[in-house]
């Protein structure tokens, strides 16, 4: 740290992003879609009017909050767009992360955040089967934050337990992460227009394959909305870019390239599950585009020599599981064939 | 403000960007440039591989940095990759802003990031003849922020009295926000490798065409650079896109192009200048792309009347003033023209 920075922050530590590989291999580590965006993504960046580079992009994101509106069947006023998802939750934790609480085990960014703000936060431990308990967010006090399916488990809570915490006290925030609901979990954005204490962050990452553009969304309350924005304008009010916003447009409307995609990748996921359980394997129940195998280093690493890269975290109560995105069929075809070989050479 | 909003965010004024406008105007409101990207930006984003939407972006944008070290003959470690100079001004008030002083009249929103993140500033005020004295900043304590050239003034300093407030205490960190930097100004990079409490932020929305795209960056010690990538991986590792990598090194790479339209930009507030300055005009001397003229609300109004869109600020003392962008030869000739004919109707 150099002698300028703020000393409050002298301890901070940042987040890891997953690794990206510099040599080809079966990449199964950061929870990439493994099918490129929709054609009508390619169709609109290919025909960029050159005035989308000149021009201040719309601070507003117009285009793409109507697409989202549409989808959910919302209004445009409640909905906000972000650089990603990660500025979505950042600009919420400057907005409502005062005093917040989220689970032990879930997306490791989210202590880094209230680090970042100087916020206090305490940290839920799971239940030992990695399942959140609604209950403990109920007694809890202050914002409550969770990821829905969470990370890195792939268990999903049902809206209708998410809806207990959020009705248990109305004065009280509640944010769903919601970055990877479309793999089978069931979206709370149903809950809107009922509360005005729910917030539900989503992003274009993962089920719409656009990782690389950064595309995510609030929706909530105008009012919760409003709030947001201030931050927003208050930080970066152009922070969407013009291609950006006109993919996300196009991606939003394509709902049958997304409503495809997203099943393969259900049926992928079902058929590596069924796969690797045959091989004795403990997973948890997945509803996200990713599983979590009790493998430890040993399988992570025999993977990596096999050319196929899944994600592993050296702590403890992580450190005995390897979370594995679901890539293609054939990807994961590749490898459970590789898992097989694994369990043989311990075998032997 | 709802029930859930931090409490100290409550008298929070936002950025107020200016208006894109929705009926067909000559547009001198927000210092966009007159002229398309490089052709070399057009050509890559129309071949874009499909895998740069669907995988994550590289949060270190290490082609980008790569061209952009090169243009200034500094090492990829002494720059960082912004969504925009606002993100990166951003991420410098939450790193280095704790105390820190600016000119009264500079860029809006310096005040803005001030209050959003709760630092405590302090703001100088220009000479009678609206510019910076560099002894106003040695005299100070804490960070010095400085716009060069000045915003909305245009007016630059020489990098030596800049060098004179850095030099002066090498425990005070100084910005320089050179935004408009290449339209005749002199950068401070050349001293990044003399002296380490030295941040330059500079953009490509203005010089290179790339509003719509929010490319910003910063240059200094790899020390400071590194202490901005630790805010930045706590807060959106990925904050540039894959688009916007791959676009800002086409375009810092394509010397010739920028050369081109930069002198042509000159050229033009030079020839408009003059002939405002022949209609007794008071104008300030300009190194940005945009000019400061004393007109007045009336002077603005009737420009928008005329269908000639310019940057009006209704308080004092910037009340007197109209800030017009620099458009292509054509439109500022059309606007000298429209201010002629209002200077007619004016002393009928």
């Amino acid at each position: 740290m150099s002698r300028f920075m703020k000393n409050s922050l002298a301890d901070l530590i940042p987040y890891t992003p997953g690794e990206q590989p510099s040599k080809k291999m079966i990449k199964l580590n950061t929870n990439e879609n493994p099918y490129p965006p929709s054609p009508a993504v390619e169709k609109i960046l290919e025909n960029m009017d050159e005035d989308k580079g000149r021009l201040y992009s719309d601070p507003q994101a117009s285009a793409a909050k109507k697409a989202i509106a549409g989808y959910y069947g919302i209004r445009p006023d409640q909905t906000i767009m972000f650089n990603g998802s990660d500025e979505g939750l950042a600009m919420s934790f400057m907005a409502f992360g005062e005093n917040i609480c989220f689970p032990e085990i879930s997306y490791s960014f989210y202590k880094v955040f209230a680090r970042v703000f100087s916020r206090k936060y305490s940290m839920i431990p799971l239940k030992k089967d990695f399942t959140i308990d609604p209950d403990d967010y109920i007694r809890s006090t202050g914002t409550v934050l969770i990821a829905n399916p969470n990370a890195p488990t792939g268990i999903a809570l049902d809206p209708d337990q998410i809806e207990r915490i959020v009705a248990s006290d109305k004065d009280r925030m509640v944010i769903v992460d919601e970055a990877y609901i479309d793999f089978g979990g069931e979206t709370c954005t149903g809950l809107i227009d009922k509360y005005d204490n729910l917030l539900v962050i989503q992003t274009m990452s993962k089920s719409r394959s656009l990782a690389g553009l950064r595309i995510g969304y609030a929706m909530s309350s105008s009012d919760i909305i409003k709030d947001l924005d201030r931050i927003r304008y208050s930080f970066n009010p152009y922070n969407m870019n013009a291609l950006s916003i006109a993919a996300a447009e196009a991606a939003m409307n394509d709902r049958e390239y997304f409503r495809e995609t997203s099943e393969k990748i259900m049926k992928t996921r079902e058929m590596t599950v069924s796969e690797l359980r045959k091989l004795g394997l403990d997973i948890l129940p997945s509803k996200a585009n990713f599983i979590f195998v009790k493998g430890g280093p040993d399988y992570y690493e025999k993977l990596k020599e096999k050319n196929i890269l899944a994600r592993y975290w050296n702590e403890s109560p992580l450190s005995d599981w390897v979370r594995i995105s679901i890539g293609t069929w054939e990807e994961m075809k590749e490898l459970v064939k590789a898992t097989k070989e694994i369990s043989c050479e311990k075998a032997r």
